[in-house]
């Protein structure tokens, strides 16, 4: 049973954004693990089958919230589908064609931008790691994804905000082949090389 | 000739407040080029001669202006002094030692948070690397620091998001040694290992 909120129709454009407004705000105070469908779709004024329906998982959903242009787990299966060997290389220029791309360029800044807000901590660590980073690691094959995969965020992150957020030369300016030439034996190195003890403390 | 604003006696700590609160709204918006001694007294209303009394060059006025809780430049002396061999192990402790530490951790996520500003990209172009992590380089004596520091640059902050502002585990809680040993590899290839062909374009 539906029980549309001011008057909206079920199924109609409006019920999937006032899903999708919920849903951003839920994880946005909650984090993901701290989100039900059932909440989004009490805050949305729907049923919980209509968020399933537009939507599919509460990952799913997650993702949705994101706004990513695009689901960055389908551009990425190519890459996984090969392996973990010379994965860096493959990886590389698929994130920086998407990042490089004029119409997405805007969008992901502006979630590259959130990142200092303080909702950010949960949706990054509880949501964005948990549900599209992750499981790249997990889908490469790699050991350990839950320790190496934040390793390759770190660089990644701090090379999104070199090349396109602060926008410092050279990297701003620098081909996509010299870039990945560059950063592919650091990524690479976390995720298939030798990494310390776990734990290591002197 | 002093001509203090407002009534502010020159010497007095009202008079450097005065001075700092001017060159952080001019380098906010002109950056560091962008920015003279000159404007920088007019807009306080002392003397530029007063400017350089109490902070030296228009590069140390910079530094005081990013309210550092410490002066970086002074704190890596040691590190520099040992030249480039094995820098990144004794840079690393330094920089965590710094940042883990309760004191000064507080003022320096407000100044990691503020990156995301519209402001920040001058800033940190123009100045925070000009100024801060260029001249390591220089003194470390490496090749290209130009391009090389950059890349340091780059690791360095996607590991203070990762650690500090976000608080993505394994790397929030990791040890310092571990995390030595971890990023140690990547910081000292970036600073003396071998680097593509600078504009290799396929």
């Amino acid at each position: 049973m539906t029980s549309p909120a001011r008057g909206r129709r079920p199924g109609s454009p409006d019920t999937r954004a006032a899903i999708l407004d919920a849903a951003r705000a839920l994880f946005a105070s909650g984090g993901l693990s701290g989100t039900s469908v059932r909440a989004v779709a009490a805050k949305a004024g729907v049923d919980p089958a209509l968020v399933h329906h537009y939507f599919g998982s509460k990952d799913d959903l997650f993702v949705a919230a994101l706004q990513l242009p695009f689901d960055f787990r389908e551009v990425i299966v190519p890459v996984l589908a090969e392996g973990p060997d010379g994965a860096a290389e493959r990886l590389l220029p698929v994130f920086l064609s998407i990042w490089d791309d004029p119409d997405l360029q805007t969008p992901l800044l502006a979630l590259a931008r959130s990142l200092t807000d303080p909702s950010s901590k949960e949706l990054m660590r509880d949501g964005f790691l948990k549900v599209v980073i992750g499981p790249i690691g997990v889908a490469l094959g790699i050991d350990e994804p839950e320790r190496r995969m934040p390793l390759v965020a770190s660089q990644m992150m701090g090379l999104i905000f070199m090349r396109y957020l602060l926008q410092v030369e050279p990297i701003a300016s620098m081909p996509s082949a010299e870039l990945v030439a560059t950063y592919a034996p650091t990524i690479q190195r976390y995720l298939t090389g030798p990494l310390p003890p776990a734990g290591l403390d002197e």
